[in-house]
């Protein structure tokens, strides 16, 4: 079992993969295994690894304004204030399109500027996931897309001078890297 | 089956909690549950909802310096540099214990200022990990601490002159967090 292709290389150090690994559960978006890696000094740990494909994170500027959408987020019992995102859970797709579809389907619209800001482990103590972060700039009304497909999706354009209102409201990971990145290009 | 006390209350809207649940997986450190919800709308959705008992994360500052550690990571296969943090698995105990003690036995420190920093959700797609962040200021070495007892933990002591550039080593989105939370705070 090896991590998904589309994860980038290592900043600090590579670690070697499992010497073997066991599934455990077999889930809607989550698969569970047992795996057992040996570490520098020769001792064995043993984790419990939740693979997921990974996923984007997009931060589509609009006339000073900035578009989330709001969302019923069941697990967590409550909704959400969060940037458009989604899985990669087409095969092959690569982020950017990835990126680019969600735009679409989440807040209907294309991009006439992509900027690609990096990425990030969302708990990599235990879950495989890796999200992609791009800025999304010269916006128009995406080709063919019903914006309103999806009724359980809101779209908020959120007023750029009351970004920090913005980041004190979002309780997403996510969607708060994205947006403090944002607010920290914008005081350069 | 309900979420964990600590959780502060929705910013957006609250949600009401599953009409049932099968356990589908009992693991280390994640239960896997199969949950049926009742929309307004009279539809049901069913989610697979990945419990965990939530955590802590640290931006402790001393001598115009921010304290991170390197630490392996198997799941992901690599090394990182993270903020000091950890899970809420003592029963009962409140976030800012559990910091006082992950500040401590992480980087063997004590605080003798705390700011509460806010919250956030990890994944509130699929997890209801629920991630407490705190400034920690003023710092002396912890008593009868033994800052080495983990030698897996590497503490790393990082100029604040130099923020940017460790945000864009850092691949850890509570860390992000964290110290963009710090960039923001210096900006002001």
């Amino acid at each position: 079992m090896s991590l998904p292709a589309h994860i980038p290389d290592p900043v600090e150090g590579a670690l070697p993969g499992p010497e073997r690994s066991q599934a455990a559960h077999s889930g809607l978006i989550i698969d569970v295994r047992l795996s057992h890696y040996r570490r520098p000094d020769g001792t064995e740990v043993r984790r419990e690894v939740l693979e997921h494909p990974g996923a984007v994170v997009i931060v589509p500027v609009e006339d000073d304004h900035v578009l989330m959408v709001r969302q019923p987020r069941e697990a967590v019992e409550r909704l959400t204030l969060e940037l458009p995102a989604g899985k990669l859970d087409v095969p092959g797709e690569k982020p950017l399109e990835c990126a680019r579809r969600e735009l679409a389907e989440e807040v209907g619209r294309a991009a006439g500027r992509w900027t690609p800001w990096g990425g990030f482990f969302t708990a990599p103590a235990i879950l495989t996931e890796y999200i992609h972060c791009f800025l999304a700039e010269d916006l128009s009304a995406a080709d063919g897309v019903d914006a309103d497909a999806d009724e359980d999706i809101e779209v908020v354009a959120w007023p750029l001078g009351d970004l920090d209102a913005l980041i004190a409201r979002v309780e997403d990971a996510k969607s708060l890297v994205g947006l403090l990145r944002l607010r920290a290009a914008r005081d350069r």
